[in-house]
């Protein structure tokens, strides 16, 4: 049985911090006079309230640890729990959600999915504008932290591959988690005051500017426009966003890595060569295409090919134009790269870059034992020898990512969704990239449209799909609760 | 370089062998005066000829070995030459088709998918419509074979589990490989027999009982009426062909061990209780979802729900019904059961029920060494161990199966298809399952409304399917070739 009393007491610093944040909306609505400012006070008393009870109770003594299977409990019920108080302001303001639509709209702001249920943002009130905004934020950075210093220890889906950047003795890039942590808060927020600054130049205003450059790093994709990205006609606007949609995409220890004097760290590495790559070839292919097939201006065309295919494999979600009308080849090419996701230990979600190159190692070393038994295939990973572990962890990811998706899309298909709203549907939710595809749920859909139902089972996808599935599962092992 | 010589010579061998088998439908014509016998003597005779020089001009010497590389090659290659060779007929006769759609004929059903691009099947004359049969029935045999005593030795996919099966010293079922063929060619003649018997007192013809019965022991699904099995209006025929599919999804090892003495070979195994569990379960679900949401008749709910999963399961692909307009759930249920599946060492295509039981026992230690990380966990199969080597070849299997469905999709969405029919059109060519999805290839549809590119597409995954994947990938490695 996992020890509850440092699992809870943590949890109830993490609610306290939630609330803490519950006081920015809470502000702007006062300071436009919004009578919203209430269900920020309301919720973040409730919160704080619960919060100080829990982490009052289970004061550690003089002994504080935790433990592997406390680190499972902790994380999965972290993105369980934070999710429901962070719904709260949804359900008191003037236009108050239902329960399964608050949630929805919650736990697709802190897994910086991006799906929305609003409808009508343009017109809204600041206060909930920046708590969506805000949420995406924190989500963003709590990403990192956990992929960072959590994730790797906890060994789940061949993240232990990336241990030794955080915490191998030989190669320790700073003395202590805490200050590790340090630095990604500061270099995210030094990152987001650029984004923020560069849409102000671009001629956003500022309260445009600033939700956006929250939900741009987090690459989350939430928008203070109904029309998201689009509503900006200035192409530099577009460019911005998928230069810092991208930032947010690489891994951050990268970054820590460059300020500490390794200034090769961020081209180096080959996460971020494979990530940029891809990215270029694919974006370049459909805009050559766009304008060609399709008649548009190259600059145009070149511009859109970039934001979108940015967008969707950063796993952000902002759309400058709906690409579902782009063809089937379009189509087709979005609704894999639902799938692909940024580099490990950024904000972004879906499988994510390294375990592509875990994969295609094993499949040279598959190939090549098939033909050649007794041949020695050494695997190595950016210079360094991948750890035994790794290929299966990763290839079990990969099976159960699959297999979530096929039941997701099930359960959807249950519900009564057309296949393709399902299909596309699940993809986006577990990859927490934000627009599925079809009528209802597509690039210029919105989920308002689904019933409580499917909102429920995206709410839970996007949150499997963040815990990188295996640190819920394991919670689901009756053994892990045994001894 | 793999020596090519024994490789020729078996190729020119099985050609041969192929140009035999056109007698069959030759003579079919010639009894009833169709003119398009000559097309099969055509056929026949160019057969013969390059199967007779290839086979004379590579004779071997006094010492005849096929090695690893060679026995690759010639899987392959058998499975891309003699579907170029059966489509020979498909040029010459009355209704002439062009190369892409003779191909695709050939190679759906050598590999016993049953997608077909003729229209007017009723009216076609006899031998044509024998020859689609008995290049499934064929096929079926083939595969059989190829499974029980040639992938088991090239450890593809995880297929090492089934070595010991076959030629396992301790456990040796029969005392030599061509043995181990004749039992199973014996087993899958009777069993043909035993249908086209249960078939004529169920009421069909003799000709339709004959093809019918090739088919559906071959789980191909050809049939000789546009309307497959929906032609026939007795409810006993739609249950002959559901036991009789599910029998030639079966493991034929099984049976040899069945009729050697060992009569718990058949209800004992592992892979036939989830398989017979897996369709039972679902089909009961369906069923009685079906008699309740669309007010069918028991009886007849039963039947439809039985035979349809029974077909995508078994990948056969005759329907009874036009289950897409069954609903979203049904629609859900049938797309992700193309991936399935039968028994390995069976008929069947797709993913197969022992790497779904791989998985889960995989992902079994997987959880428990996340949380319990110094814990051993044994995995059994079939109440033997699973050697070391299977999981990781399981697991990239079922990785490079995602992958190759993504390519194809992706092609089939280049080539304009919409999404519904791309992807579900890629998941029954690699699963050799027949019906997609949607109003071109769905259960009612048909394959002459596609261009060549896209049967040319189908045809390559359909073979690629085969060759579970990894027999065909080998070949590209360019280290196959070196030394």
């Amino acid at each position: 049985m996992p020890s509850l009393r440092p699992t809870f007491f943590v949890l109830g610093i993490l609610l306290l911090a939630l609330a803490m944040a519950m006081l920015l909306p809470l502000v702007a609505d006062l300071t436009v006079n919004n009578p919203d400012w209430s269900s920020f006070a309301l919720a973040g008393a409730f919160t704080t309230f619960v919060g100080g009870l829990l982490a009052l109770s289970n004061r550690p003594g003089e002994r504080f640890s935790l433990g592997l299977r406390e680190a499972f409990l902790l994380t999965t019920l972290s993105w369980l729990v934070l999710p429901l108080f962070a719904a709260f302001p949804f359900l008191f303001f003037s236009d108050r959600l239902d329960l399964a639509d608050a949630f929805f709209e919650a736990a697709s702001g802190l897994t910086t999915t991006g799906s929305t249920v609003l409808v009508g943002l343009d017109a809204m009130p600041p206060g909930i504008l920046l708590w969506r905004s805000a949420l995406q934020w924190m989500g963003g950075v709590g990403i990192v932290v956990m992929a960072i210093i959590i994730l790797p220890f906890l060994r789940v889906g061949g993240m232990q591959l990336f241990h030794a950047e955080s915490s191998d003795r030989s190669e320790k890039i700073v003395a202590r988690p805490a200050e590790l942590v340090g630095f990604i808060v500061s270099i995210y927020g030094v990152l987001t005051l650029a984004c923020f600054l560069a849409y102000r130049v671009a001629g956003m205003n500022a309260f445009d500017a600033l939700n956006h450059a929250m939900t741009t790093l987090s690459t989350g994709g939430y928008s203070t426009h109904d029309a998201s990205m689009a509503h900006f006609q200035q192409p530099a606007i577009h460019w911005i966003a998928t230069v810092f949609m991208l930032a947010g995409a690489l891994p951050f220890v990268a970054y820590v890595k460059a300020l500490r004097g390794d200034r090769s760290a961020l081209w180096k590495d080959s996460q971020i060569i494979t990530l940029l790559s891809l990215v270029a070839l694919v974006a370049l292919s459909l805009g050559v295409w766009l304008s060609m097939a399709r008649a548009m201006p190259v600059a145009e065309a070149m511009r859109h090919a970039f934001f979108n295919v940015a967008s969707i494999v950063t796993t952000t979600g902002f759309a400058s134009d709906d690409y579902s009308l782009w063809g089937t080849f379009a189509v087709g090419i979005f609704f894999f790269l639902t799938f692909v996701g940024g580099c490990t230990g950024s904000t972004s979600g879906a499988i994510k870059i390294f375990r592509f190159q875990i994969l295609l190692l094993v499949a040279r070393r598959q190939l090549r034992s098939l033909y050649a038994p007794h041949a020695v295939v050494r695997m190595t990973y950016n210079g360094r020898p991948v750890p035994e572990d790794v290929p299966q962890s990763v290839l079990a990811f990969l099976a159960f990512f699959g297999l979530a998706f096929a039941c997701v899309t099930l359960a959807l298909t249950a519900l009564g969704l057309d296949l393709v709203t399902a299909i596309s549907g699940a993809a986006q939710a577990i990859s927490n990239v934000g627009p599925g595809l079809g009528d209802i749920i597509g690039p210029s859909g919105n989920f308002s449209g689904l019933g409580d139902a499917e909102k429920m089972v995206l709410s839970g996808a996007m949150i499997l799909g963040r815990l990188e599935l295996f640190t819920l599962l394991v919670l689901l092992d009756s053994g892990f609760w045994r001894w």
